[in-house]
């Protein structure tokens, strides 16, 4: 867990009961003050201008993959840095008002990607309407609002709590191996530590780099790290759309415990790039 | 174009006006005959099951990422092959009835990947209450049915002519290098082609792998592809959720055209990797 100062908050994506609230008090703690905000820029807006101490950003999920769009917001940012990271299992319950089971539900709203991960639980139900939602955490709360017995939403457990509405089924999800994994953002800071504590021990680093259009010199920058004993957890290319042949890459890698290998790894590989981006370093989430 | 043989169907996911059905219509031709399915998996059954002659199914795109989830298929669906690719650029319309304009609209309708992705165009109209819809297909034909002039879709110009609507205004998408990537698919025949016909000439292959976990595996791997200069258009490392360390490599790679270069490369590949998946090989799209 990492701690923050007094009066200072952590902004996240989305609205109360959202998996990123989730994820950011599984992290900070779940009495911490949090901002939510309304894009995933806004994270990055309030960091920087230091409405909040850190942010939560998703980065990839297991099913849909890495959220291109997040990772460009790293580059648009170059003040932000990543601290930690976080995965958090999407665990899909469905959630009802108090008073309401399995028979009085007759309509299930969620976001349709809840609904797409629960294709099997709901095919058992062919009779129920689906109602799309803008995130699952709205569905829920229209759920609230509406009172009914009959209505469900299909969203994270936290959301039920919220509204102290009641979990029907847990874990309705159809493949199991559902995650998100959350970047951990600060400002990037000249040496002093930002606003938060914690015993950070970084075992792990983010990169992106660009390299040389010519056939080798990806082979060229990945032997410098294995030649180091340094494994890839995370290595894929990014086609730069309109720019045929040009590639960014998305690297994570350990960083080994013996002290300067990683530092002298690093400098030689900038040498083969044609742009360094170095994201941050952390420790890893299991 | 690929050219299907008489009293065929090309499956996709979706709805009529959906950008899978465009993608269809760009690769096969505007009259080719459509089936519709509920889900990716059900494309895999029709055309393994022979409903279907082939398959347009959502690889990655250009903001979101790669689709795992339809990577996974085709490791569970072994016998069908990719045999064409096609990249749509996605441009978002607002779509409302004739007889609309932009001082009618009271009320926008779009899946919420829509709005998010028109997140600058909406920031205009704050006033505009978002209605959440399943696919911005859907949204389209509800505004259709609800005749009403106060209410838009954000949908693609499909779905516009479909239901002869409106575009009030076009590419209001905030980034405009937003394409969805789709695998053309069909049966894996030996030998024998699939029931599809035109002129082939295969310059890409896809390729899934995994190799063992030492340092250095991966860069072997790659110094067999760099050494008989075939470029990789695409790598990606993809975890395997439950068992750390573990892989599975996301490879597209170009054909060169020497007879027997590609070949030979494939057969050394084999022999460095613990799995391997030949997905296909077909012409690339531009």
């Amino acid at each position: 867990m990492i701690a923050i100062l007094p009066d200072q908050q952590v902004a996240y994506c989305g609205e109360a009961g959202a998996y990123a609230e989730q994820a950011l008090m599984r992290v900070f703690g779940e009495n911490t003050p949090k901002l939510a905000v309304s894009s995933f820029p806004g994270i990055f807006d309030a960091v920087l201008q230091g409405t909040a101490c850190a942010g939560v950003v998703p980065v990839e999920n297991s099913l849909t993959g890495s959220i291109h769009e997040n990772y460009d917001l790293f580059l648009r940012y170059p003040g932000a840095v990543i601290v930690g990271e976080y995965k958090l299992r999407i665990v899909h319950c469905l959630i009802a008002n108090q008073g309401a089971d399995m028979e009085s539900i007759r309509t299930i709203r969620s976001h349709p990607q809840g609904f797409a991960q629960c294709r099997e639980f709901l095919e058992k139900h062919p009779d129920w309407p689906l109602e799309p939602a803008t995130t699952t955490a709205t569905a829920v709360t229209s759920v609230a609002r509406d009172k009914a017995l009959s209505i469900a939403a299909i969203a994270g457990e936290v959301a039920a709590k919220i509204h102290n509405l009641k979990v029907l089924r847990e874990g309705i999800e159809t493949n199991p191996q559902n995650y998100t994994r959350f970047a951990i953002i600060s400002r990037r800071t000249g040496g002093t530590a930002p606003a938060l504590s914690g015993s950070f021990k970084p075992n792990k680093a983010s990169l992106v780099l660009s390299i040389p259009d010519k056939p080798g010199s990806l082979v060229e920058c990945l032997r410098i790290l294995s030649e180091k004993g340094i494994n890839l957890s995370k290595l894929e290319s990014r086609p730069l759309v309109g720019r045929p042949w040009e590639y960014l890459f998305y690297v994570d890698v350990n960083i080994p415990g013996e002290e300067g290998i990683f530092d002298s790894a690093i400098a030689e590989l900038k040498t083969k790039t044609l742009n360094f981006y170095f994201l941050g370093s952390y420790e890893a989430s299991l």
